[in-house]
């Protein structure tokens, strides 16, 4: 019985990463060929191209064919790999224009896309007109980006009925993923003790749509109705909370050589996280008087970042933040205590959640 | 014979004109609804619909309605209409992000969206932080103009036979006009003499965006093939040709009163138009070292713009131009010369191109 076969032997994330590789890497070759015979300029699939092989953990693509496998998928078919790669194409769109509002200078340990289009063109250049070349191209990029995840969608070959059947779940995740974002960028600078409101901002920009609807998706397209979306749910929504939170944790304690970025971009911003606010909320009053002062300060040295993180330790925020990341995963995990799923799923998604439990990038 | 009357009852494309705008209202009043009941903030779609009703002469949705009754189609049917609308979000999104990367003050005779969102959020914020959440806030509602159009698209109502016939030239026109804002950027603040660079950019970025691709979609979602599609284009790029040229005259000899956008803008970026590669192209050797020293100056007055303005007109440029126009619509017009297209439609797309030649915004 070839069917429980598949259903009980594991998962090969790191082969299906190789080959969501080979599906990006084979779609980007095909429009530089036809750049290059249109006459286009070759700096949009070159520089994609670095951006997305540079790193990332191809996370939403694989737990959008762990979504499949649990929906009771077989194997993994062309056009399921094909939307999971569109949802790293997508990703791909919005860590380029995340970093063009937040200012970042990098990114998987290397500079960020706009500054290395703008040190591309300063032959010849002002430093102003080359870097606002280097903003400018970068923001066509990730609209490039944007626009060609839809093209692997609509040419992963599904059969038409089953396009319908997931379009709507990509248009919910793209329409969310924008609100959250929105949040986030009208909350920074101005961050609160309110915990509800940073958990909710994470909870749409990231939980959803880093856990929950890549899974969703793929149990759309072996047929899942919203049952087992609801099962799903109940997994991705705390483990996405923790992704959050860790992601909270490592931007401001985090190791630059291994998460590749600055460890002081949030604290500049005053990003209203949840480590943040549990800070706010903990603080005595002269604490808070400091950490209000320091947070946000577009000028933060190492210096004053190390203030504000003794002060957020003094809090004791971190060790909530940690505690809160334990709990979150441990309800990821009780939440597939049943057999909705096949076996190999199952064991995929509780890997997942050990790992994000611990991750340093 | 009612396919014979509806094929010469003459379009009415005002009232069309309203039925796209009711449909892009109905669209973001139900978005509106939804970010309420979600918690999100409502500036997403308060200020995108400020900017689409704020004018717009709805080009492409109008000509992808011609192309549907080109190619035979009968009525405008409620499928058509939010293909067509789906257009014009598009359209938003590529204004958002075209005056972010220009940087532009004025658009529609009001301040831009980044502009009108800066001071928006001017309250307890520094000027330079209020004017960087505006231009964050203006590239996050250009991304969801997009997945929006995506959306309305999705949700046409076409059969999923229909949607696939059409998407591959959705895709192929979003990629070029990415393309085309991309050439527009590597040349700009660098124009030559070479006229054929300047409309080969506004080949790919205007009239294959604007006119070709518009008509070639509405005329897909009546089933032309490739046939009728030749036809089509045989009228609709020298026409974006004339669109684009018109363009470029109104970007510098324009009145901002009635094109709602300045006139010193394409000279202080140094835009690679058609006009300023003939002026290149004919000056003599002072003319030319003045025109290089003053085009892309950032600092550039209306004094300094005058003075361009007469070197561009010592050249005969001006006039060269309004003759590229004059010949390229005149070839437009030429290209109806046959009965496969039914006679309203023709009709429509003859009055389209005289408008075109003349129009002042």
């Amino acid at each position: 019985m070839p069917t429980l076969d598949l259903a009980t032997t594991p998962l090969d994330l790191p082969a299906l990463r190789d080959r969501v590789d080979a599906v990006l890497s084979a779609f980007l070759e095909k429009k530089a060929r036809a750049a290059a015979e249109d006459g286009h300029p070759a700096v949009v699939t070159a520089f994609l191209r670095d951006f997305l092989f540079s790193g990332g953990k191809r996370l939403r693509p694989l737990l959008c064919v762990i979504g499949w496998h649990a929906a009771g998928g077989h194997g993994t078919p062309a056009p399921t790999l094909r939307v999971a790669a569109s949802l790293e194409m997508f990703h791909a769109f919005a860590l380029v224009h995340d970093d063009l509002m937040d200012g970042s200078d990098t990114r998987r340990g290397r500079p960020t896309l706009h500054r290395a289009l703008a040190a591309r063109h300063r032959a010849g250049r002002s430093g102003a007109s080359a870097a606002r070349l280097g903003t400018n191209t970068a923001l066509l990029i990730g609209d490039a980006a944007l626009v060609w995840s839809d093209e692997l969608l609509h040419t992963a070959g599904l059969r038409p009925g089953r396009l319908a059947h997931v379009l709507p779940l990509i248009d919910a995740m793209r329409t969310e993923v924008m609100y959250g974002q929105c949040l986030d960028l009208l909350a920074t600078g101005r961050p609160t003790a309110s915990t509800a409101r940073a958990l909710a901002i994470g909870r749409c920009k990231t939980a959803k749509y880093t856990v929950e609807r890549p899974l969703h998706i793929g149990a759309a397209l072996a047929g899942a109705g919203p049952d087992l979306r609801a099962l799903l749910s109940d997994y991705a929504l705390p483990l996405g909370d923790a992704f959050q939170l860790r992601d909270d944790l490592l931007g401001v304690y985090g190791d630059p050589a291994v998460t590749g970025k600055s460890r002081l971009d949030d604290l500049r911003d005053g990003k209203h996280t949840t480590l943040v606010a549990l800070a706010l909320a903990r603080a005595d009053p002269t604490q808070r008087r400091t950490l209000r002062a320091l947070l946000g300060d577009p000028g933060l040295d190492e210096r004053g970042a190390g203030r504000i993180r003794r002060l957020l330790a003094e809090t004791g925020a971190p060790a909530a933040v940690e505690e809160l990341i334990r709990s979150r995963c441990a309800q990821a995990e009780r939440a597939l205590d049943h057999d909705a799923f096949p076996p190999a799923a199952r064991t995929a998604l509780r890997e997942l959640a050990r790992e994000a439990a611990v991750r340093t990038a």
